[in-house]
């Protein structure tokens, strides 16, 4: 049994390394080099180029080196019965939550709008609001959407939130399903996505979605690209229906030059950072998944294939 | 008795309609108005023009505008005897707080570098910091640096404060003096100044106390422009000790537009707007001081003409 690493950025020798060093008998290659097919039991993957997973007869694992793995359920190409599994970073949930928390007070501050002034020397003063003012609207309340409203909360701010079952969860007052998304949207000041992407979410944040908010609404997308529609989201932002919007994510990364986002002065961009997987915490993980597989035990954090997440 | 209102904005007429709406049987002038110069008992001022407090025999009262009062010790035609108030705005602390908050996450997670590159279209994401990680340094721990420690402490970050004579503050580790300034800056990776300007303190964030301060360390001022030797803060960014500096308040208001500031890629500059007072909280406190000369009482929220604040 051996691991593959299919990844398309420069990290795949900085995982093997950090894999050797854990368990330096471990059989680990790169897809890139020649390496016995038939071998390899474990994919360990991050945005695999499409039809990458095919190749291997004996695979008995694909592992996401992250927390998405709606990536993977875009290839048609890959196995679509082995078991995936997923990474459960004990910071990604409170990297995320410290980030929307970051975004939040900036938009409150103004923050980017002085920046803007500053680039054209302009001293413009203006109002800003206070946390006991505002009430956010997050959409998701997985692992990562749970532990950014309770912060919020415990920060001072008015959290509701919204999912597709209902959740519960101490002082958020919670909404559920597509007959709640109005009630929800009406009262959501400041929207955060931080949806899983699936069928049924993909384009969510659009048109009928932005024209439910209440004006002057800002818009946060940390999840994924695809819960965008950007022409909606453009179209919004003129007719100054949004304040403003704020995204860490987008439908194709880099975001080409020519794309309009850049230049918008309502919006502000992060080049998909806000909550990253640290190798640390992320290989334990990864191998006693695989140390389990060579045991024929159960793998810990797996994905349910159905909902997609 | 009457009230002179004295200030260089255009808020004369927005401060004289507010103390009417609350006693309407209340007398109020402009200064810039003709009015009984021998009838003002009041002065309502904020950054009055030097010299424009002289001319009223019976003032009992200089009532400023706001928290801060050293812009009346700088008018040496300012009467000497006559006692100063302050106003306490419920607000100006909590809002300094969300202020600092907001500028240390916007600096944790690289927010001013993302809008630079933004602006010039660059995809470069860059390693954020975490609140658990950062030891944040406050220098003043009057009101609201006192508040602003607590409620950095309350969202996870490590604080340390140092002011003139000790103070204690729960989980907060505290200096005061000279003799413990080299070891409160040793070990701070973001500084506060949230000092009262007094000839003690001005031009205190100097070369001297930029080398004691960490490499990389990052400077917040939100209280004076005169706590900032200009020359000395440029040249520790631009050997690179320290990482960046956030300012609020400069030497003159607004900032000449040829000042290095305005251009410096190290710098976010706010157009000294971090904590305002707001009339409708400060208004029944003018008002209640009024009442209490009238009656001959004691004057709430007076300075301390000896310390300057």
């Amino acid at each position: 049994m051996a691991i593959v690493i299919i990844r398309q950025d420069a990290k795949i020798e900085a995982w093997k390394k950090a894999l050797k060093e854990r368990n330096p008998s471990i059989e680990v290659y790169s897809y890139l080099e020649d390496h016995p097919k038939e071998k390899i039991t474990m994919a360990l993957i991050w945005k695999h180029p499409q039809g990458s997973l095919a190749p291997y007869p004996n695979l008995k694992c694909i592992a996401s080196a992250g927390a998405g793995v709606d990536y993977i359920f875009e290839d048609a190409l890959a196995p679509s019965t082995v078991p995936i599994t997923r990474v459960v970073d004990p910071y990604l949930a409170s990297d995320m939550s410290e980030h929307v928390l970051a975004v939040i007070l900036a938009e409150l501050k103004n923050f980017n709008t002085y920046k803007l002034q500053q680039v054209a020397s302009e001293w413009n003063p203006r109002i800003y609001r206070r946390i006991k003012d505002v009430r956010v609207g997050i959409m998701g309340l997985g692992e990562l959407g749970a532990l950014t409203a309770n912060d919020l909360v415990k920060f001072g701010f008015t959290v509701q939130g919204w999912s597709r079952s209902k959740k519960k969860l101490k002082n958020v007052e919670t909404f559920a399903g597509k007959s709640e998304l109005e009630a929800f949207l009406s009262m959501t000041e400041i929207l955060v996505c931080l949806l899983p992407l699936t069928p049924e979410t993909e384009g969510i944040l659009n048109k009928d979605v932005f024209s439910k908010l209440p004006k002057d609404a800002y818009v946060i997308n940390v999840a994924r690209g695809g819960h965008v529609v950007d022409r909606d989201l453009l179209e919004a932002l003129d007719r100054e229906h949004l304040s403003g919007a704020c995204l860490d994510v987008y439908h194709q990364e880099p975001l080409p030059k020519e794309h309009p986002f850049w230049t918008h002065p309502k919006i502000f961009m992060t080049p998909h950072y806000a909550s990253v997987s640290d190798t640390d915490s992320v290989v334990p993980q990864i191998l006693e998944n695989y140390d389990r597989l060579r045991k024929g035990k159960e793998l810990l954090n797996t994905v349910n294939i159905k909902k997609g997440y």
